[in-house]
């Protein structure tokens, strides 16, 4: 009855193949077909140990390992396999791997527990595809409607329902899910910061998630010749949008350590190296542990965005894209991995986790926690990232008694 | 013999209904459907008045009208049909239909001319699909090598050559043009700028094309996760790349009224809401029509660019994508010409180009002059692009008796 890190590594390995970009990251889309090919991977050794799985609302992969009491309500682990473009091999990957080799542990030692133990994946949860995080879980919860769900395209137009459908997804039970039949949700995942590093330790127990709003600001000027309109002449947009680009940095400097703020997407049109921008759009990424500085933040980049254009006679438009509210993980069960953790002999270090997890999500309707393990040089979302397989199997020892004990 | 405006006006409509984005400005893309549309236009009417048509090298479409002496060496008119993105109805479009109508003027009247006279529409003035202006004309007069333009791809990695087949242009006489062969080069062109209708005048000399230097600026930090990096920690391309667009807008509004500089496309990666850019690439345009200060903003740009990623810890590369030095007009050929508008009773204005034009490349090895009409409001590049038919009927007589005084 022990994890065995030589299987988290070859789970890793073997879910990694599966990548579209083999030569630069991982880039493993939702419903791409290496997104297939990984799931069908763990579906497949789930079966070996007796796990028959199925998909929920919003096409999340559920495995159940029935307990005594089939009708009680589960105990959820896992975390996803989607990924951002040109990725890293550990974020969400990692807390599959853990959890698959926790319920390998516990079937083949036939460890007893009353409650049914779900293994699930959870769909689209980096918004790589479709444009919008935490998608599965949001749908599954209930958080976004199906109606909305049916809406989501990918920039190639081809939605989310089509997607899925194409990709062989076929959903069992389409019902939202049920707070009564879920007694928690638990999730390891790599920290993709340096906190635990600085600290010199192995496991972070979350008790925090932050909020994040993002927005798409859409600049419009006057697409006019590059050559034969004056300067002071000119609308253009995209003087006016590298104005807000630029201002969305010092808002975040300004909040301190709480707030972080990012623009990772720019588009402009036409797009020609020799015609004036007549609109540019851009994504700002806002986040914070605090909610009301959340707002404060966004509303600074928004006062500066239409300040700017103003001052430009540009247009201007604001778009919330999504938005998550800070959450904070449930108390007991914060305790509860930090006495397991201590009870293995280790330190583990309260934090707040700067990324949006599925577990955020599932946490508006039940019991949840989260298990971080530390990235080397906090690098993630990108090749560098890099997460030791020893300590992945420590966090999953965790997770396995953890869930043992809730699940018992 | 006269010009007929509804004859031009019939042309520019047939020319602009090969359009790729209907809805929304003129898309005409060199060696595209809607491209080699417009030219099998072009290649009736002329059929239609015993002029036979074939293609030069770089994919350039040639008509003669011989003279007396057909070996003598020609006078050329024309323009081009190739548009940027989401361009304008008027753009190279308004200078071969002017061409186009005093061809039919001097085949219907039997004007006699010695010198062969040559309607030429040059292929991708605007480097709208291969991302490199004035191709065909630099390609025809030996300014790149036919070894250069086997290399030359667009976005989706189609080759020039691949592409002018594809659309089934046959080249008849692949030899770079003879300087002892071309007399004299006449191109009607828009203004594109606003100095004619501020001068309420309906005719331009142009004496120079400002000299143009486009840059590809490339910065390179680290694509980290965006909401676990710490702002201190971060090397975000973006945040240096907008500091050093803004920059380009100081050096040009610092260089006064000669120059202009211009980011018309970027480009970032991993592109990305979540993910802190690790890459973004962007174009810049600086134009002056006096040779040293342009390559002093030019200098300018790279110095702050270069500056900027020092200071950030980014990477930060320089290409030259494309210049062209400023050309001077033959200074007989503008007299000449401001002598057949003033005996028309006009008032021709002297004037720069702030546009690139195929004429300037042919200038380097022959005489070569150009007339401007109004553009409405100084627009182009874009919907909104418009120049009076009487205006563009105005040059086309005067590039009539301009061409027949030449060919005399």
């Amino acid at each position: 009855m022990r994890i065995r890190k030589e299987r988290i590594q070859k789970d890793l390995e073997a879910i990694n193949a599966f990548n579209a970009t083999p030569e630069k990251g991982v880039t493993r889309y939702t419903f791409s077909k290496e997104h297939q090919g990984a799931l069908s991977y763990v579906v497949e050794e789930l079966r070996r140990i007796g796990v028959n799985c199925s998909f929920a609302l919003g096409g999340n992969l559920l495995g159940r390992l029935a307990g005594s009491e089939p009708s009680g309500p589960g105990v959820m682990m896992g975390s996803h396999l989607d990924s951002v473009a040109e990725g890293g091999r550990f974020d969400g990957t990692a807390g599959v791997a853990a959890a698959l080799e926790a319920a390998r542990v516990i079937q083949e030692g036939e460890l007893s527990h009353r409650l049914p133990i779900d293994l699930v994946v959870f769909a689209e949860e980096e918004g790589g595809r479709f444009g919008w995080g935490l998608l599965g879980s949001s749908a599954w919860s209930g958080r976004i409607t199906p109606d909305q769900l049916a809406q989501i395209k990918d920039r190639e137009g081809v939605g989310y329902l089509e997607a899925m459908e194409s990709a062989g997804v076929k959903i069992g039970d389409a019902s939202t899910l049920n707070p009564e039949s879920l007694k928690a949700m638990l999730e390891l995942h790599i920290e993709q910061g340096s906190i635990l590093e600085s600290r010199n330790a192995s496991i972070g127990v979350v008790e925090a998630i932050v909020g994040i709003k993002q927005l798409i600001v859409t600049i419009e000027g006057s697409a006019d010749h590059a050559g034969t309109t004056p300067m002071n002449l000119r609308r253009d947009a995209m003087q006016g949008a590298v104005r807000i680009i630029s201002a969305v940095e010092t808002v975040a400097r300004q909040e301190g350590s709480g707030g972080v703020a990012t623009v990772g997407q720019v588009f402009c049109e036409p797009g020609q190296a020799n015609v004036i921008p007549g609109l540019v759009r851009f994504s700002v990424d806002v986040r914070h542990s605090d909610g009301s500085r959340l707002e404060a933040m966004a509303a600074g980049v928004a006062y500066m965005a239409e300040n700017v254009s103003k001052g430009r006679n540009l247009g201007c438009r604001i778009e919330v894209k999504a938005e998550a509210e800070p959450v904070e993980m449930t108390p007991g069960l914060c305790d509860l991995i930090e006495k397991v953790a201590k009870g293995k002999g280790m330190q583990p270090v309260r934090m707040a986790s700067g990324a949006g997890h599925d577990t955020g999500i599932i946490a508006k309707i039940s019991d949840a926690g989260m298990i971080f393990v530390p990235s080397q040089a906090g690098r993630s979302h990108c090749a560098e990232e890099f997460t030791k397989v020893e300590d992945i199997a420590l966090g999953a020892e965790i997770l396995l008694e953890t869930v043992l004990e809730l699940a018992k």
